[in-house]
């Protein structure tokens, strides 16, 4: 079994670290490979960033079927290109939002997510809302951390530590769900201090992919998710 | 007033048409001028032809503020790239389905897409969701011509109009939602023949961009909307 | 093209206000007149206003009709009647909270509605879920100011000013949707100082009313809103 | 214990029926009286006409709460004028939709409605969804018997019996509702041709006004149906 | 008529109260019969207590079936076991959770739940979805007094008078809603004092059965609720 | 990590099935054990099949408890006692129907659901919609063999296979889901029949389980889902 996981943004440091924690969600029988397109931007942070990365995204996918992978994680909590990359691999394609959000929804009654800036927030919940968790989703709250500051602010651990408090004070939560990527890395320690269970997307994303290989499903390719006409991969460049 | 109506594919014939329709439906004092990305798919009939389309739609916006564009129209049923475009632009931009199915929405109890192919329902029924009429959508009808044959198929017109007709009888509906940019030139006779108000996107989109600038309302940019930072759209090239 | 207002309500001072906020809105080919019944409650702050209201107002839509107008707006924010006059009406008929909710819905993610008694919140939670604007309306505020004090209270523009800023600041809304036709003239002065686009369903209505005329498109009379028989309108009186 | 029951529309046989039918649900203790406004439409098949029997049952709650009735049955399907009577009376004010859906979901999993015109099919469909019940409401027929011809009809009793089993046929319900007050004197008929439950709203309602009643239990006076000003009322005359 | 009401849980005095209270709703040619089940847990206050309280409260809708009883109220406001003891009994079965939401929302546009653990404040959202009043239940209220304390705290009235009147402040709420059977005896006095309908689920479900026998309706048997086999009743012994 | 699978019913031979079919879903670090209540119902096709189920549930749960296993599946598509299993249970509890619906909504746009007897579909229904997934779940199609009869009929997997066959064609969908932990050992055949991915529920909850156990997530202990009273576990006997 061979799994690809997508880092949308062209930030290698944050690709190294994804790919770590995606390494310790899987199976001994897995392999896993972490990457990132070569161009785009280098973080994601409105919907103009998402929309920029997705091209980048989609020849990872196309290069991933190229080189035989089983399966894909996009590695963004906004799950971006995650239909069109559907319909272009044979295999199973999770996005962590997606990922983390219903694997939060058999720990309990609901969870909070903390995630980066307000301005995801609004995202955050229309994808809690696609994915069925609308009611499982207690609450979200952004603490203000720009994407490259998680790993260069050296009080970013502590600001999410107090959001992840606050949100479950106020929310009556469950659990916690990591709303960025970039946190995956503080997953165990947070839960360790708060005493609820935390869920990063990318370990969440790979152990659904990691699960769907082993049961042998994958993505319906009769209908919508059918491969589109290789037009649609070609015409990306101008 | 000048309204830039932005067709997402890179098809000249199906750009002047939309053009075409935009104009007809604005008022004596607008500007209307249509135009496509340089670079993107021929026609957008897949999640991956959307998704490759977007960055040509938002250098288009981002060339039409240099411009001094008052508002813009998506004419892509799709309504691709629209909240990372409400992002880039300071004025309005309104899709042409959402035009569409809000403007139907205020003919009656219902009303019923006629689209192209099977593959594109689901996602005109998530727009539906999103924008606030699934009870009005009765119901999606695709009559599997592809979206450039609707120019060329001699037989096209006679198809949609059977289509029309099967929507109307089976799902009772008070009008014909057009699911189609390439269908706008055949709104007007199609309302004639089938006795029913037939509702053309793109028209109501220019219309409610019109409507939107007369009134002197733009996009919230306090918020979710807020100009993003300026490496969002330069790091679309490699 | 020539639109009838018309104010449910039988304060003159009122419909004349109306009148020049609906003409503001729209295109110089258009003729707008504003009326109102010449019986029936001075303002609508109830149910019970409101639907006392209803006859006068199918009376002015009957008398439009033999007058010839193309298209009709209910300038109340209860939207009284509306479902029956566009029974009665062969062009379109549009009310102003449905006009302004949806007009609000292409701004950003939500709006905020400020209104003036709080006996009234609840109907305009109705209307939002009915139009399809539930989850784009963010809060409801009243001002407690009664209808016809609007226009004699020195202090009631102070009220609203600030009803509205603390409802931006709650709810994180991109708009202001105005919940009264008689602050319909308030409109841009509230706009300017608050930062944000403010909504009013006189102009927003008169401009749908507008759009669905140059588009050709009215109420589908086929099913549910067919004209009823003759008897429905002539009982009204004993 | 005393209880007006209130037929909206001006047919005295009609009254009669529903009079009998109320009595026969009431226990010994309850007084039941049935009326219906002096002037009004004959018969209630359409928005419109629904707008104009309203000032008459508010003419007849304001005449019940002079004469100290208790409680209040509205007797038409669309249960018109419900809101603004339950503003103006004191006691517990019900319509007879309302009280049949909410009945028949004690029933089973859900219930078809069987109704006179297909006109009248979105309404009923509205006021499951506002009541509460559009996952119980299985499916809503129409008969396309005038409510008139209900009681001259001789074919009319067989219709509904198919209608009936048609609807049990094809939604697997696991009872009926009838959708018209006219219908009330069929209930237990129907019942026994059918082997399933039969709810007849006027019965529904009158029980449910009774048991309120009995449990002294009253519209809620403090915020929205607190009784709006005198003016409401009076304003109706020109 | 004759009515079981069961105590789902097996502390005889407050099998007492409910019967009293029961009866006090109830008309005078009908009997009310309170029991509990001669095993299981002494108080529901967890979804385990809940299942495991089930198998005795089916042998008792058995033995009433056999004794000839009409019809049943489930005494509990979590409504254990409603859906298998209405495949168990010919007659209708009610329970005081569906029974108590559904009366209140007959009383205005929304009321709140006041009830004792905190534990099980999501149950009883849960239910208000179930029985189609979400929108109408504005709040849910614990008290923090365990179900038996009821009857022992001298403190334990004043603690729910005092969380009644914040939630008709918070919630700006018609009516209150009892969220256990214990607090059926503080129903009258609460409501004098609070100058609002206080609705008790005992009173309401008894009053709910009564009506359904007088109507005689019954829960459909054609499909889900069609008698089981018998093994299913036998089984539960070991 | 060592995961209880629980078969609900007391069919040793199912008990067996399931067990095999959970094993070949979990990982080679992963010790699965299958085991059945010693008392309960031999199979559930009712509510009362269901709720008499749960004792015995439970009971295994506690004695998983002592033997320490790390988490549960509960084997049964209704997902019998899940909620008060979480209770009881410090890892976590994962019902068969909520996981193979949850992960067939990973495969595409939506699934089909085939089960045994049409008087659980309704149950099927209530399921998906709490679990989220009320629109993935395009059709519910019963076959009409009980469940003993999966093991024993030599018609039953024909059946089955032309009900999956009729469920893709008329509901369009990209994944069957199979509603009977009895049909487990079918799963693989039908799906290279079908040529779409066929979803076990009893595969997918353990993968799921293993999944959480991964990644030491567990059910939140703070709420709702603390441990009950010990009385509540040790009341279920007379």
């Amino acid at each position: 079994m061979r799994i690809k996981v997508i880092n949308p943004n062209t930030t290698a440091s944050m690709t190294a670290k994804i790919g770590a924690c995606a390494r310790a969600a899987a199976g001994q029988d897995v392999t896993v490979d972490a990457t990132n397109p070569p161009y785009g931007p280098v973080v994601i942070e409105s919907h103009a960033d998402a929309a920029l990365a997705v091209p980048g995204i989609l020849e990872e996918i196309t290069a991933g079927e190229a080189a035989g992978y089983d399966g894909y994680v996009i590695a963004c909590f906004g799950d971006p290109g995650l239909k069109a990359a559907r319909e272009l691999a044979r295999g199973p394609v999770v996005g962590i939002a997606e990922a983390a959000m219903r694997t939060a929804a058999y720990l309990g009654r609901g969870f909070s997510i903390v995630t980066t800036l307000s301005r995801t927030v609004g995202q955050a919940r229309d994808l809690a809302a696609e994915y069925g968790v609308a009611t499982h989703c207690l609450g979200i709250h952004a603490c203000e951390i720009p994407v490259l500051d998680l790993e260069t602010d050296p009080k970013a651990r502590a600001v999410i530590l107090g959001a992840c408090e606050d949100a479950l004070a106020s929310d009556g939560s469950d659990a916690i769900v990591l709303g960025c990527a970039g946190m995956a890395d503080l997953c165990h320690d947070l839960s360790a201090e708060l005493g609820v269970s935390v869920v990063d997307g990318v370990a969440a994303a790979t152990a659904v992919v990691e699960g769907l290989l082993r049961m042998r499903l994958a993505t319906g390719k009769l209908g919508e998710y059918a491969l589109p006409p290789v037009r649609a991969i070609s015409a990306s460049a101008s």
